[in-house]
């Protein structure tokens, strides 16, 4: 049995791999000249650092990396509501560390453009120029179904194993959907990281990347309970 | 063992997300300039909608996500021809919730073009300009095909647990040979639901889109069991 | 335990999927304007062709879909001699039925030139112009690397059920790097499909997509049973 | 049990592979015109030769394929010191002869530029000139966390059969992040293999990719077994 510690290292570690290896490569590697890994590159890396981080950090600490699945878990019964603040701290520092590592390297390039170290944003801060309605549709659609993905790839019944392998794919598939609507968030962690390095207009708009996930979250929960779930046994 | 309603539920959730997975990365992420995911990304996309859906709704309903694919599990004598109606119904239900919440994110990018919502087309409506019998061949044999796989990989003697992942890769493979030609569709749920919101052309080519993956899925069911499956034991 | 009839059944289509797919999705996707899947899409496609079979095949056939594969597993001991006529007949079978059915889809487009079919070859006929001594190299070279998968990811000490995916996802390793160098082959029933609907140039180079894999593969064989495998228990 | 010279051989043949099909995918098809695999093809090609090698050689050497993971696992005493030599000796002559095979096949192309090997490097030989900060911050970082993979995935608690898809697929990532940072290494073989046969700057700055690499790899130990792991049972 792992210890707090344990735990909330596990979450620091793991959501510092999301955001730095996710963001890292969309800044570092998505436009390189020629041979650039493009939005499917970024989908696919953030996608790995949670198939790679469920599998490495997930018996420690159950592997969330992003407050919203802490929540959406604790709202579906599956994780003690009073470990919600030591998890979600964990993830934050995570995701900060990440972004100011990101940004050290990317500095590294002489001349670099800092861009806006893959920040999260709509209207005007969106990739595509979508509206604050549309990212917010999104961003509770997409969480909500990725907490039906968790609750349901980890239920006792899920063939045993695969769950990090689902869980991690479906962020990417989350991103391929969605990168040119909100530059994809999901995860409020992720967004506040690169939001504390990037323009001002991203920590204006960081609201509704808590918003909308932790929104999702717990609209997800509610549904997979409601609809999906087997009643627990007498 | 779950009820008609969690039955049901779980598969008008699994097809919302293939179709609102699979035909929003194609509408909102296939062409974005430079980056864009193209139609390798959007092959992906589908592919993983069934490998989450799988794993996560599996356990629940079986995981069809597509009439054909019901179709073809009765012929085999894997489900109950009298369940039918009920997930058909519940697969049409959630790809055309998809498809109009599709229609409300698009419609969220200021002065967008609508496209076509990722319908599927032959001929004229053809992405690659490809003739209807080129289109009725590609269609049936790729559903076949696609049935071959899904009952092969749920077989008895198969690998426990790869079967989601087998199938849902598999339905990538068929994007990555056939969207050219029909868009891809093996799925009739999938071409219902952006047909009722794109141009007059998918909706009077949408009968094929039910008559060839059906035709597929009978015949991949009749070649499995004939050819491939073992007998039954005394 | 599968009839011998079931068995070929089973090569048979399992290597029409494998040259349905992976030529298919060259033909008719690689090139395709703006958004077309490239050499990694095609990459992918050939690799899934096996996973997607291995699984749902394997267990019937063994899913060598490839004849030197059955040859080099019966080089190894892991499959009887006399069994190889009605394999590599089946494989052959199978491509030629996959090579004809391509041709009658891409002559669905209006106007289109055929093209080669995805034909392998070398020197003037190699996608990057390499030499037949290039091409003779990395054909011998890869088969065995293979065979060295193959036989090692399905030995009694590896990691069960993960076979077919260590197996499929090494042919698309194989084709990520060898597609501008030969087409890559790696199987002669592949090759010799397409070849006989292809350009004159394309059957003249076929024995070199017989020889070498076929070398390869015994090389890969010898190798691993002299310096990887097991001695028998006493 | 294998023999040393089994395990030998099985770390040659893995770090052959890796360096064979991770640069030779660079080398011969990233840059393909129109239709070349990009970053995310080689970044693909590294991690699946690791999945593949992991899957088929695994079980009988380990699967190191790397020097500073044999290191890393030593520190962390998951792999006993006195084999160290053996395995990096074993693993740098595999690394130097799919270098030098690499050549010969390149070479084979009429009036090809031989490039250079997809050599790693910083500054002016950075792909995109980042600075030696930049560099050895990525490479300490990468290595560090490709350990707690590593050691995290094939603990005693984690998913038994997943750890060489975790394993490799964080590989893939790694390089989805740093290709243009320093081309990636994490793996000192890798490095050597190709500086041989490349420009004279892939020599002079190979020092930096045996130090970062193994500074990293040893982080990560430490901190895998500090923060991470279970105390031993008493």
């Amino acid at each position: 049995m792992a210890s707090n510690l344990q735990k909330w290292s596990a979450e620091l570690v793991g959501t510092f791999w999301l955001t730095f290896g996710g963001c890292g490569s969309a800044v570092l590697a998505a436009a390189f000249p020629q041979v650039g890994i493009g939005l499917l590159g970024v989908s696919l890396a953030f996608g790995l650092t949670v198939v790679t981080g469920a599998y490495a950090l997930g018996p420690i600490s159950g592997g969330h990396f992003n407050p919203a699945v802490s929540v959406g878990l604790a709202v579906a019964g599956r994780f003690p509501a009073a470990q919600l603040p030591g998890y979600i701290l964990a993830q934050v520092l995570g995701a900060i560390a990440a972004a100011a590592l990101l940004y050290v390297v990317a500095s590294g390039q002489a001349g670099a453009l800092m861009g806006d170290l893959a920040t999260n944003g709509f209207g005007a801060h969106s990739p595509g120029r979508y509206s604050m309605t549309a990212a917010l549709v999104v961003e509770v659609v997409l969480t909500a179904v990725f907490l039906v993905v968790i609750l349901g790839a980890t239920a006792p019944k899920a063939a045993a194993g695969f769950g990090g392998l689902a869980i991690g794919l479906c962020l990417t598939l989350i991103h391929l959907i969605s990168i040119p609507v909100t530059n994809t968030s999901v995860n409020p962690a992720r967004s506040t990281g690169p939001a504390l390095f990037g323009p001002a207009i991203a920590l204006e708009q960081l609201w509704l990347f808590w918003l909308a996930p932790m929104a999702g979250a717990v609209l997800g929960a509610l549904l997979y309970q409601g609809l999906l779930a087997d009643a627990p046994e007498a």
